[in-house]
């Protein structure tokens, strides 16, 4: 009996895994296979629908190359970058029991799809935002653990678009690196880079998935952010950003990512003396922000 | 507030939608999102698996091209494509009342990655499998409506891979149209064309797709079969198969396409004069199949 009638497809296709070797394979498969199916189901989705489906999943793949990755764009916008990072989290979180008094570990959030590996790494303090559109902001503040102990030779991973809201990778392909840098906490756990108060920015909408947000009545800006990436042996590596407290669009971020706890109030100082003794010519900010890590289990 | 919990996310990037323009595109998504969400809430997705998953969708549509088309591979594989060819063909049964004694509905199946519009509209009788690999075969039978009744100038579309499974497609940039034809019913309503019998194969195996049927334990095999598309005015358009009875697979179709009303029993013939009269210096087969469309509503 080859016949399979609709009901009994999804099951047909689990079934055909009997042979498969990788049990999570199997059951993350299986799940996909499950949901599709009850997805197409219920909306019953019609023959032209399918076609514009398979057009938009392979235009979104034509749109992808070294530095224009749609397809995680599609998962920020549609919320799933974010719900896998509030899952990882919580599993971490999980293993980690707190004792009376920690401190709850900073809370993470999407990678985006501008993170490029292998950025320089700078002396603490360095100014990474020089010659960029964008007023001067000085990044400052600790990392420590749950329980107060301060992370030395913690690696912060930093990088933002300027001030207009552009990040280096959109800015042609000839542009390098720009406004990124790699640091490293001293033996206090502490950190400090000069580089631009981010601004606002709309995701790149030029593409397959910026259509897909106008047909929704959809935004596709962004609140300024710094993205950070903390990584020390012994921690559980946390990815996140710091968002700007007054920026645009900071109730409605495009991809979901905002925590009330990562947003940070950028302190206005007029030209002159800088905290860390930096003579300013020009206005310029102040964020500060301790990152707490989760002690591996 | 901007924070949301895992659970409120899909919730979240639905209500985003408020502003959308177009009713079925705002619950096609809605119902994608809640579908998306629940799949990765319920295997607990990790981002190293997210990763992955990024991966195989760019590395499937950098596949596509104008003649392979990998997101319609990985559909029909996941069993996605014969379930939307399933529920279109029940809905529109649903519209058509059948009078008592009316012939059922000749069934569908999936239109599959090989389909190139545009093939030669040829002569009844025609033969398309000269010179290819493969046993020759004389196709023919008739179509009607669900009452019985002729349908005359009914345009039959056929394509097929040759005898050894390799469809025109697959033989390099260069390769023209080779096993494909478009004919007309006459005024009974009868067509014939000769082509080869048509051999199972694998579908193509060596992109992503494969790699995730090797990994899910599957083979990549389908039965052998002959595609037909038929379209006349006034009657609901038909694409499918004619499974060869005999074929391997026929229990195990890669794409589950197989329905028991689309398998037909091959006649041998030894070499000798065809039913049209055509003298045959070698063995060939004889395939009659009778198509029923059903009348648009």
């Amino acid at each position: 009996m080859a016949q399979l009638e609709a009901q009994d497809l999804a099951q047909a296709v689990i079934d055909r895994m009997a042979d498969c070797k990788e049990p999570r394979f199997k059951e993350v498969m299986s799940a996909l296979v499950r949901h599709a199916h009850a997805f197409v189901s219920e909306v019953k989705l019609t023959p032209e629908e399918w076609v514009t489906a398979i057009q938009f999943l392979t235009d979104t793949g034509k749109m992808c190359d070294e530095k224009r990755q749609e397809f995680i764009l599609l998962s920020d916008t549609l919320g799933v970058s974010m719900l896998v990072v509030a899952i990882d989290q919580a599993k971490a979180a999980a293993k980690h029991r707190p004792k009376p008094g920690e401190k709850p570990p900073t809370e993470a959030t999407v990678l985006g799809p501008f993170f490029w590996p292998g950025a320089p790494e700078l002396e603490l303090g360095a100014d990474i935002g020089a010659g960029h559109p964008g007023t001067p902001a000085y990044y400052r503040g600790r990392v420590t653990d749950t329980a107060g102990k301060p992370v030395a030779n913690c690696t912060l991973d930093v990088w933002s678009g300027d001030g207009e809201g552009f990040y280096d990778m959109q800015k042609g392909p000839d542009a390098g690196m720009q406004l990124r840098a790699r640091f490293r906490t001293d033996k206090e756990g502490n950190y400090s880079f000069w580089s631009i108060r981010p601004s606002y920015y709309p995701v790149p909408d030029d593409g397959p998935v910026g259509k897909m947000l106008h047909r929704m009545g959809r935004h596709p800006n962004r609140p300024g952010h710094m993205h950070t990436m903390l990584e020390a042996p012994g921690y559980e590596k946390l990815v996140t950003h710091l968002f700007v407290s007054d920026s645009p669009y900071i109730e409605s971020d495009a991809v979901f990512g905002v925590r009330d706890s990562l947003i940070v109030d950028f302190q206005s100082h007029a030209a002159g003396k800088a905290p860390d003794g930096r003579m300013m010519n020009t206005p310029y900010h102040t964020c500060s922000y301790d990152f707490v890590l989760v002690p591996k289990a």
